[in-house]
């Protein structure tokens, strides 16, 4: 059976799945769990679910370091979180070590990073990020704003593994626990044509229904296949740094997201993703850096 | 004498400015020196030259944080600086603690934390910056990109201070050491007519004619007046965070610089900056997150 039609009837078999799961009470809460060790401390397990190929999703981990600073600033949101990717996570324990940086009125910065254990049982960082928190709630409803929601096709008339269609070469389990629909426009990838534009769009949810919240658009960010498919390359493109601003607290119902890159050279692209909500808000914000595919 | 003009008669006046400023001999590589006081540990001096109002340049401190970074990383050059800012510099002493975070082959990562002095001479922070370096000139020359140069008119049919046009409301200083001149389509605002684009582009030199290098186009990426100008807004727009991928080292000559905001909401707003050199290339992109003007 197809994952993603897998991960589906699991949905809808499952005596604690007849209802959609639920902010806090989901796959995704609980493999971002963190655990206070000590002080600024947190223990977490980063789970075998989120990972592509061998590695664990990049955005997962934000969302998983994302939750640890919550906890450790005095205030709840993440503004602006900028990543920069040491080493290739696994699955398995990390630590994940937090230092406030300054504690504002309305903001306050905060660092982390996260450290897993090589087979001597010693420290090995595999991220570290700066992040700028604030309270979403907060902020005053002004919208004043040029931007327009990404033209795509309706949810219905876009492309899911189940379709078929379009699956991350090698990609395994993340399938499972995203629910992503891609324009067709930006898959002819799976089908030897790609449209050589740095484009990639697509609805994105959780498979298990939970709605998005603040910590889930880290994930959402960093979660469609790569721009560089389109431009006809193959192959990883690992991240050098993250940076997303979380802009409003999005609406509950699908996202929408469109990546572009305007620049892929000298070997690096960058990849810039808009995250929309069901209310037609630009609620999230990223750009990548990313080392570019060796092979054409 | 107004201030641009001044600076332009002290650039033919003085005799070591016969002949414009080259790399490592001019008031941009003089202002951003930094010393070595102990391992990692870098002494600078905040010029009063590129404030604005009273506070320094957040981009001007940013080429000083790196210069300091590119000292203490194995690698010389910036490819992606990530710049949280917590309290406005001012004028006068500094200190810049550095931290190797990862070593490796073609990257290194290195933290970097910019402080000044209290009444008590006690340490406050004014800016963390996590950043990754590497070596431009490894790069391969391969250009597989979509963008293309910002569509302004030529140097000659832009507008700078000394064409008694724009000047940012306030702005001292800095203006005498840059010389920019902003496309006429983007300085509605300065005659009470702004464009309601979150648009501003304009050319950008060193105003003694030091050409571009890697670390002043961190310098470049802040440069210019903010979008909020020409969506209506008045006002300071404090830089949260600012996060800067240099891509290609520059070629000598002015560059032009587009500036775009897509979502000005909730009292935030992000401004995107593209920098391109004199031979087409795209060399630097940059986005920063600031706190919208209070007053409309």
């Amino acid at each position: 059976m197809h994952a993603m039609a897998q991960a589906a009837t699991e949905a809808v078999t499952g005596a604690a799945r007849t209802a959609p799961a639920t902010i806090g009470d989901s796959e995704f809460d609980r493999d971002t769990a963190v655990t206070l060790r000590e002080e600024g401390v947190y223990d977490a397990e980063l789970s075998a679910g989120w990972t592509i190929i061998h590695a664990v999703n990049g955005g997962y981990l934000l969302a998983l370091i994302g939750r640890a600073l919550g906890e450790a600033l005095p205030h709840p949101d993440p503004f602006s979180v900028s990543a920069h990717y040491l080493t290739a996570s696994v699955p398995g324990p990390a630590v994940i070590r937090t230092e406030v940086v300054r504690t504002g009125r309305t903001l306050s910065t905060g660092q982390a990073s996260l450290l897993q254990y090589d087979e001597n049982g010693d420290e090995v960082e595999r991220i570290r990020v700066l992040a700028t928190y604030g309270d979403l709630d907060a902020l005053p409803d002004d919208v004043r704003t040029t931007a327009l929601p990404p033209a795509m096709p309706g949810r219905d008339h876009c492309l899911g593994p189940s379709d078929g269609a379009p699956e991350i070469p090698g990609s395994s389990a993340i399938t499972e626990r995203l629910d992503i629909k891609l324009d067709p426009a930006t898959v002819g990838w799976a089908i030897g044509a790609p449209s050589g534009k740095g484009e990639m769009r697509g609805w994105f949810g959780l498979a298990d229904g939970r709605d998005p919240d603040a910590l889930s658009l880290l994930l959402t960010v960093d979660a469609l296949p790569p721009t560089s498919f389109e431009l006809g390359l193959t192959g990883w493109t690992p991240t050098v740094e993250l940076t997303t601003h979380i802009r409003c607290r999005p609406a509950p119902g699908p996202l929408r997201v469109a990546i572009t890159t305007r620049n892929l050279a000298g070997g690096f692209l960058e990849e810039d993703a808009e995250v929309w909500d069901s209310a037609d808000r630009l609620v999230a914000q990223s750009r990548q850096l990313a080392k570019a595919p060796r092979t054409a």
